[in-house]
């Protein structure tokens, strides 16, 4: 198993989590618990294996992905009903953020690998971040987090993107270009939302 | 034509008229009827094909798929025009379980063709037979029926599949497992409408 | 560079140009704008490529057209943002039917040339056409106006794509079959506003 297999399972992990509170929030069932966390987890990186051309896509060799997601997302729904965890709109900030800085190294370092152009693979990292996402957004049928005003979202995944792209260009080390990617979404989506920091234009 | 072709056919029918009924009881008008059948009966098996990069895609080779869904698109407009007939929400609730049963055979069935894990052939019947549909409710603005709590849906193309899957395993043939499958999705439907049957969790 | 790539630069900045407007008269800020700019303009293009398995998709070798829809994007906002332009719903129909002709004129070129049959090739002239702005519409949480009932639009991109068709294997010739391919999806759609021209069915 690789390195990059390794940072993938983590921002899997954390947007499965992530979308099946949000889907138990809505007061899905267990199938729609999954399929939510699913497509949060996945949907990213799906459209990016599509638009790259990338088969098999990198959950279709891979069945304990699938069956992770599974558990954590049984796991997720039995914790959520037994302990009657009442999570504010704020409580899933920080694991998004997270998941955010690793999916978009994960997009950005696979896109490096197929030789394409820098806004491309920039592109590929905030698709990889943040589609997954817009597509759980979608299917509840709400204005996506990424497009409402006063907020970074999009925005973060971008910065990261870059980061980690410079970063990795600058040292050639996928570790520390990670970690930069990671503290660059986290740190920025914090402090948008602690301090109402929204772009000039 | 392989028996495949046959049932994929008829499950083709069968959402083509829910999709297009959806549409008309929306007051739009022929294209749209046109496209919303369209997405309701092709849009499951499109997402199927590309994510298993099957191609050409299972109708791009057919266009009698197509122009048999404008003629039954046609057709639907009309009835529904000149019958006055009022449909209720409950209307289309068996043929779009029998497509939903039918769906799940052929996703499974052309999966396994692939040759990839089980749970990957499970999931695949359930995104043939439900993804149509989510799409058509995410065009038309709405939270799709799948994931609305209270009524089993997904769990019955996840039921099927299952169902397909085992007896296709165990006896072998194509007939008797799409049968098992149709089944299992219309009985469980019905029986989770009727009595309003919803997951423990 | 082909013509074909000359009319498709066209409809690319026809359609950034009214995604753009869409997005920021929804007061999204920058990567919102761009976002949803994008989307509108390579959302069409971009399914019509996976489902003829048609890679590399059109804007991934050419780095040039995303930067190219960053630029329109900022133009965009700052001419919005310091004009104080109000834009009525009115103000984008002619230049999204100018779009919606040369979009339908190269989906059914790129079509032809995969050699598939007629339905499909007019069809693939519709997606191309109309489905950025069904995922523009679909993002922000709005019934697409192709499924408003009132107004001709996807009837518009149907149209303009049998003319093109036709022209073009009448006349062998690109540029005449592209300005009655423009001409007819613009005089149908400003026809169907000005008068509520509805189709019977």
């Amino acid at each position: 198993m690789s390195l990059l297999n390794i940072i993938e399972i983590f921002g899997i992990a954390f947007f499965t989590v992530t979308g099946a509170i949000e889907a138990k929030r809505r007061g899905m069932d267990l199938v729609g618990v999954f399929v939510i966390a699913f497509i949060t987890a996945f949907g990213g990186g799906t459209l990016r294996d599509v638009i790259l051309n990338r088969y098999p896509l990198f959950w279709i060799a891979k069945p304990e992905y699938i069956v992770g997601t599974l558990i954590l997302s049984i796991a997720t729904s039995l914790v959520m009903k037994f302990r009657h965890i009442k999570l504010s709109d704020r409580a899933i900030i920080v694991p998004d953020a997270v998941g955010l800085g690793l999916y978009s190294a994960v997009g950005v370092a696979y896109t490096i690998q197929t030789g394409v152009s820098f806004p491309v693979a920039i592109l590929m990292g905030v698709i990889t971040a943040t589609f997954g996402g817009v597509l759980r957004d979608i299917v509840c049928n709400e204005v996506p987090v990424i497009f409402k005003r006063g907020q970074l979202y999009a925005t973060c995944a971008f910065a990261s993107s870059i980061v980690y792209f410079l970063v990795r260009t600058a040292t050639g080390d996928h570790i520390s270009a990670t970690a930069a990617s990671v503290m660059t979404a986290t740190i920025l989506r914090i402090f948008s939302v602690k301090y109402d920091i929204t772009l000039p234009l």
